[in-house]
């Protein structure tokens, strides 16, 4: 008997499809699980794919990956067709942020879903955010990427109207080590609206997303 | 010069008005800014306001109030005229969850919406959750407020496409107390899609939950 | 003097053998231990042994061992003569929880008991569980493993007789990172019964288990 | 609507019937309940009632149920006729652990077993256990409440056979207030087949040893 | 033997005066320090003084008091004469703030040193924050207090100059209870120059003030 | 368009320069941060740039780096002209503290300010730090780092009038491991005027020094 | 059967007696444990006695109590006869430390020791601690009082020979809040020979004396 | 100027000399140190010295050292000369504990006393323990080492006279992992007299048993 048992009656049921943690898998479990997607001919988003494993994986199953390294994540069997839909915004405070916010933006693509991605705009410099205004209001959902202290989270939900998915990132030392201080900003927020996903968690952010913009097209 | 300074112009910017937070505040103070609401005819909500708080209050304020004692909130000038709009389901895991259960669903209503409330349907008779998929299924955005384990808010969200707020509740002892082994199971889900809102913030909750349906309105 | 002593006694005395946690340990003392019970004829169960702890061992040393690398367990003197002893059921949420989960099997199996192993069964697809109810519910002992938020535990408790031994995995990133919310899952679980050993420890499920059905047996 | 849906099916189920966890409730929400399950001819079991909120129940209500102070348990209905089952046994380290102890010892009793409680038995004195080897030997299963620094549980698991559920309480100052230390204690064992339950969690130790003594009685 | 020895020749020293901390403190000892003070004719400030406290020394001590609830504060021996030092200014994020913020002014008021207080400026409502930057950048040293997640310590440093030192308050409840998180979110502020004291330590920011306003005088 | 942006216009508006925290950024991103400012001809302070990172840098980057590996910090463009402003000292517990200590230097050179660093004047041995006695007291203002149980910065700040930046460094193992405990005795000090800044931040403290010898030039 | 058993024998075994804690029992049970050791003519030390516990107990007991409110402490059956043994020094950092440094006090009064005791000699005042060296120096073991950051054991093991027992108490807010940062900085100290005890412990911090000034004497 | 300063004074001051702990430091400051030592003709010990620091020193220091891998220390100049002071035993519950009971055992041999070393006597095999009950007694001062839920201080204490210093180590997974829970368990230890320091501390246990036993000679 198998070892796994793939969830393909989840995206009609939930509206998302199964991922691939990869990070607590070995590289031969993780290529049990790409076998039998190929075989199927499914598509199938991997998350938290090191370097290391995907490297370690057969070479025949690599090729078929298109992985990106910056966000661990590799998408097999290509994007669904068709014009995205549009409507999310990533947002990132720094460049540190960018692995959990493209994350983020290459679940949505998987799921059809087009997001711009605006970085470098964290608080101690609130002109740089001022700038993107205009662009932040027209969004329909943003997530907000941020590390360290998070206090990016709540100056963007006081300046918008849409729901803000607040993913706190690991970005940080000391008191902030680990992302508990952003995951916590984001919990205490004394803005209404703010939702968090756990940290680094730039799957579940655009999940999320992809649920609320499903819910405004009902 | 006044210690206060109420935010009128947040409704507009950001689709929900500014309650008041009363749990750190002394009745004086909390009567000044209804004072000054009164003055101006303005609506407020009241949250985290505890009964001997609200029994400290002048009595003619106090008149002026619809106060409920189970979620701690008041409201000031009454629900807005109109029909309600719909869309949001809020769910309680138990009985000692309809504390904040009910506060986002006063703060929904405040809002102008609506939101059904299906008490105790925790996980340990998942039958009881089973016999109300169907209501789950057509809401639009789903509260979801648990405690002790949080196992609920996975469950839920492995079984609707909506959207789901995870409201964790500080309900429990030992490990549970003050409600973190809940938020932390919302924030860990191995369902997709799961939002976390700070532990008893049923407005939080139910802002969000605001902003969610507004931005599938616009 | 020698600088450990082991309990030869402990079986009779408590019904499960003594085994050696290879992880603090250097090769070295791991191979004077294993030598004096090679010369003993002894058998022995070695648990948390890491494959390059494994590998510095003397090769006469590792001829002799039944190495597991996914469970980290080896084991002197192979199996315990005559039919095993059934009762046990293993259940993991995932495939990267199998790891803990096999150290469970092969604890049972040292001891003489037979624990069939289900696994990819987590909440977020019901129906996987559902499937497999009929087998959970023959069981006299259930041992969970599973990791991130643990909901698991508390579905599995509410829909069988037998006591549930809650395995708690380091499965997980984020607040979930170390397995400390899916042991404080267990622990608050809303459901009656569920017992919770440390996490990762299938050994300790794998004897709580063996005692329960000795107890029966008695 | 009512706010509450009690799981009468859960004991065929289960094998232990719903109790009502009453800390986070009203008295008027447990008098609710109370009240239908008068109606229904029910027996009930209520736990963590603190005095404050037994003596605020109806005085109608207060007559039916057999109370408690020390336990904080109630019983409605009386004790299952018949001799009960025996095979428990609960020790406790000391006075100040009787309270978690005799609340596993009534949960017993309202499901029809019987379990003596030897009380006062800490390490730092170990003739007082020597004393009571015998009898601690003669158990089925074994609850062990103890506080502070819980070295009790590791004392007992390594002088019987039988299985050891660890019921740590609350008992203690500095580090050990709240019970972390005495839980930690338990799950962090060096004796084998130690499983622990929730900090004062003497319903849940019950529940799980009724579950044992079933299994060994199917 | 007396039990307390008060540090005289402190304020030569260190340039602040010591001060009594009550909260620890019997009334009998408040009242026992508070006599030898008043028989040395000695200016002495009290803070953490807890009405109850207050309201329990003697009244011939208490009526020689300068006594402020909000602030939990009490000075003997009125302020020093001649025109107060200008140079700080304090920022209080809302008005549940106030208590510690009052603290501060009340220490600097008791050393010789004005601080104006602006409050409810908090991050929610940037255009509050805005109108006051004027004054804001007119200071040499700012202090600033703020609770749940201390957004605004990263904002008011990276609009102004001067050294800002953040004053977390205990303001908040879920993750934010006990003002962990804003002292968190102040210590790794993305903002450079930011300086945290303990959580509610409103003397402990004033005393920093003074020494930087002082260091600028010499 | 660029993933990053930087702040050129910091420096006038809060006195301190932006710098790159390099830890999270990988080579890739840092040698494009480090390109753009080399084309516009800006002085770069780089920190937290461990010795991989570097060596990992094109080496005609590199060689415009001035580079210290036990500071972990490299300066593009070298110092600015002009003689240094004095009135910063630093002061180091043991010669573990210097990477955090010689941190701080760095930033205050790279802004112009110059700052000796006295080391090895831990509290065990009291005789070392009454010798600097003299030196101590010149200061206009004191950077204190240490780390395991941080009593320096109380001893030190008992002893001087000028405002101590404590400057808490991760030194230490055991219950020390990470800083918290220095972190913590920084905070909690029973000295007046100890403000913090987070776990090995020299860069952090050196800003702070900045901007309270700025205050003192106004 | 009686619900508790006094060991009597722990005294011959153990150089120090049993004492009752009493802060988890109810009045009733500690009446229960004073009369029988009454009955027996039997001293007897209770701890963690609270006023409102020794005001319940039945008034012929509370007369032959010797009761101190401010350590919570009660002595049964008086001092024992003869010189007291002398060779211990307590000394605490303020008068809020009093209480537990008296619990040592008279923890050790009742095993025939005499410890003077040294108050209010802080580190942010050297020159008090210094006028003191002589005796400090003069103790064959010293017991040292001290909550908030604790820098009062490093200091004083800096300065003498005999071995330091570190207490730490509770007094301190924010992060110092219960006396976590106390005992870190004991367990933490860069001076050799500090040991610690529990938080408030000042009867571990005692018996621990007792038996280092016995095993000098045998 | 040096970086460093050897308080050479330490050992008449305190009765212990300092050592150098070399985990936080580069190789080329051990050296440093190293060699000033050695052109003072003094001895020194090194502490927490990993295998790969020491390979990294020059080779004409390395020759000077006795190196102890196992418990990480190094002597330099050999140990004092005459017959060793007795009094002083250790004990360690595992084998994994053997390297803090090591650097204990070598500290105390550095200072010219001797201490024999008890291994494998954990508590769930308590009749090894009885079997070294006679050498137990006759101790001075214990050192007792143990991981895990460290039940062996409780159980050593309750049946010696002598003092008895808790060494908690680091071995343990899970929530024992890093040594808290054993250190938990020494300090809210039922039985009187137990004393900690800090994880893998044994250096400073040795040294406290050093000041218990000069006490003792004095």
């Amino acid at each position: 008997m198998s070892d796994f048992s793939l969830d393909w009656g989840r995206e009609p049921r939930t509206g998302v499809a199964e991922a691939v943690l990869c990070e607590p898998k070995s590289p031969a479990q993780i290529a049990a699980i790409l076998g039998a997607a190929a075989e199927n001919g499914a598509r199938l988003l991997l998350t938290r794919l090191a370097l290391e494993q995907h490297d370690a994986l057969p070479s025949a199953l690599r090729e078929r990956l298109d992985f990106d390294p910056l966000s661990r994540t590799a998408i097999l069997g290509g994007l669904p067709p068709g014009r995205p839909v549009e409507g999310a915004l990533i947002v990132a405070a720094g460049t540190a942020d960018l692995g959990p916010a493209r994350e983020a933006a290459r679940t949505l693509a998987f799921h059809g879903c087009a997001a711009p991605l605006i970085a470098d705009v964290g608080v101690a410099g609130l002109w740089r955010l001022n700038e993107q205004l205009g662009r932040l209001r027209e969004a329909r959902v943003l997530i907000v990427a941020a590390g360290m202290e998070g206090a990016l989270f709540s100056v963007v939900a006081g300046l918008v109207a849409a729901p803000v998915i607040a993913l706190p990132t690991s970005v940080g030392y000391g008191v902030a080590a680990g992302g508990a201080v952003a995951l916590h900003a984001a919990l205490a927020s004394c803005a209404a609206g703010v939702m968090a996903v756990n940290i680094d968690n730039g799957f579940g952010a655009a999940t999320a997303a992809i649920k609320i913009i499903e819910a405004a097209r009902r």
